[in-house]
């Protein structure tokens, strides 16, 4: 099961983290832009050139110390489909290099076209007898308002193909709770309900470590909410967005975890991405900056959640 | 605002019906197909050229008679970036013929991602001083479970564009109660919750025929909750899936309209697409029976809801 293999890799590196690529043009140092822009002029092509060698330093600097990625979809449809071309080879790159990839498409819809949509993001599309992978991530976040027709195509994949999903639960955002904590005539919050969800979903792809292959996505920036959804659903593998640049903190994150310090990978894009700016360095040691803050993150979850035991 | 311009073209076709164009490869003719793999193999290029080939000949034989089209991202994004890339240029292609572009995309996510959605599929990006359209479609289909943070950008960018979304509330498929059906503690439906913060969200796009920027994706699957939205979301306009394959008849879809004729527009995808197969031509005729079909439906919807009238 893929969160196995992702599990495995936290054990191993002592670091339940992920690194978020969400490439803006903005952050990217002029010397790799304008190399790119010499090429391909300034057009999206040109971006996405330089979105993809952006995003290779990094994960060349990074993939011996941290055991994830999650490129964010937006961020590459942004420069078009140029731009999801850069997506494709970052996955790809990521990969190569042992890291596990989590696609964050928050993607949803119902029957078939989510059948398209798992194809697309974790399985493989057959081209009149030649079957190829479009993206071939190893998990993607998806959003359950739809119900089960709107997951089962995806546990179908994930059990075929060995991948897992993330669905939305708590968001980290502060309108997160306008419809995620109203309360429903059951007792449950609509955040809660969706993580009952997840726990019955998740049957289908159970994992050795206790996870199963349907995870959830609940936000560092509601410490208990995270507690209390760590123990309403004991079987969900958390992805946890908001700390640092949103402002969820190591104590925070704590609360993603159980006591073997399993159950969660917390989320740093910004951070990560745009380390150079706090580490009092030039652009240009951009791919260094974000192994040094790789490392501080590390210690700083570490040491708030002990050592990691499978 | 952007739907003005939707409804004025609905009402000069009298045709308040949407083309979905959901192109699988084995929709395509052998025709078609084979150019396109003896050009570029049998790759993701390759059936991304396909598609867009369909889709052209569909377009070029509903334009004048459907106001419309709504290309489903997820069938293009299973064929790679390249099939992106036959996305963008079935965008372009359907506007150069004058036709409103609605792109299902059912996106979702927080704040500064949601602004980079927001510019991918509605508005520009910069590429260090020069400004592009990556996708330029008129309107996006979206999530809201993520609640305000998730919408303000879109909205944005859609009064600065002229441009619409349409928030998923009570979706056509069988399992979509499961969380939407579910009762609040105030009384309201997951769903009706979910419309009361698209009409609030649209008080900031308001319409000249009375319906905002902000629409509503409510299945014909459901005549009933279609009914009770028309009702209690009065100023919002619905895009109406779930006609045709799905199940639903006219009589079904009737429920979305006001007196008027206007509030909705219904969409047809496998329907119109393998509209050959049902009419006894072969796979070569898709196109023309694509428009008999387009000129069916439009009669069927029309001789039961009436006039178009502005």
């Amino acid at each position: 099961m893929a969160f196995d293999r992702l599990i495995e890799k936290i054990a191993e590196t002592q670091n339940p983290t992920v690194a978020g690529l969400d490439p803006k043009l903005e952050y990217i140092p002029a010397s790799i832009r304008n190399a790119c822009f010499e090429k391909y002029g300034k057009t999206l092509e040109g971006a996405a050139a330089a979105l993809f060698e952006f995003n290779k330093a990094i994960i060349d600097r990074i993939y011996d110390i941290v055991p994830a990625v999650k490129p964010q979809a937006a961020y590459y449809e942004m420069y078009g489909w140029q731009g999801v071309w850069a997506l494709t080879d970052t996955i790809a790159y990521a990969q190569s290099k042992g890291m596990f990839v989590i696609t964050d498409g928050k993607r949803n819809d119902i029957g078939t076209t989510m059948q398209a949509y798992a194809a697309a993001h974790l399985g493989t599309t057959d081209i009149c007898g030649e079957e190829v992978y479009p993206f071939g991530a190893d998990a993607l976040t998806v959003n359950g308002y739809l119900g089960t027709d709107g997951i089962k195509p995806l546990t179908d994949i994930c059990k075929k193909e060995d991948k897992g999903i993330f669905v939305l639960v708590k968001t980290s955002n502060p309108s997160s709770g306008e419809l995620q904590d109203m309360r429903l005539e059951n007792g449950a919050t609509v955040y809660e309900q969706m993580g009952r969800m997840c726990e019955s979903w998740g049957e289908e792809l159970p994992g050795k470590y206790g996870y199963s292959g349907v995870g959830a996505v609940v936000g560092a920036t509601y410490p208990e909410q995270l507690l209390e959804m760590r123990e309403k659903a004991p079987h969900t593998f958390f992805l946890v967005p908001g700390y640092g640049a949103q402002g969820g903190g190591a104590e925070d994150a704590k609360n993603a975890f159980d006591k073997n310090g399993l159950g969660a990978i917390i989320n740093s894009s910004r951070g990560i991405m745009c380390a150079w700016k706090k580490q009092n360095l030039t652009e240009e040691d951009f791919a260094e900056a974000a192994r040094n803050e790789a490392l501080r993150m590390k210690d700083d979850i570490i040491s708030t959640i002990g050592k990691i035991s499978l």
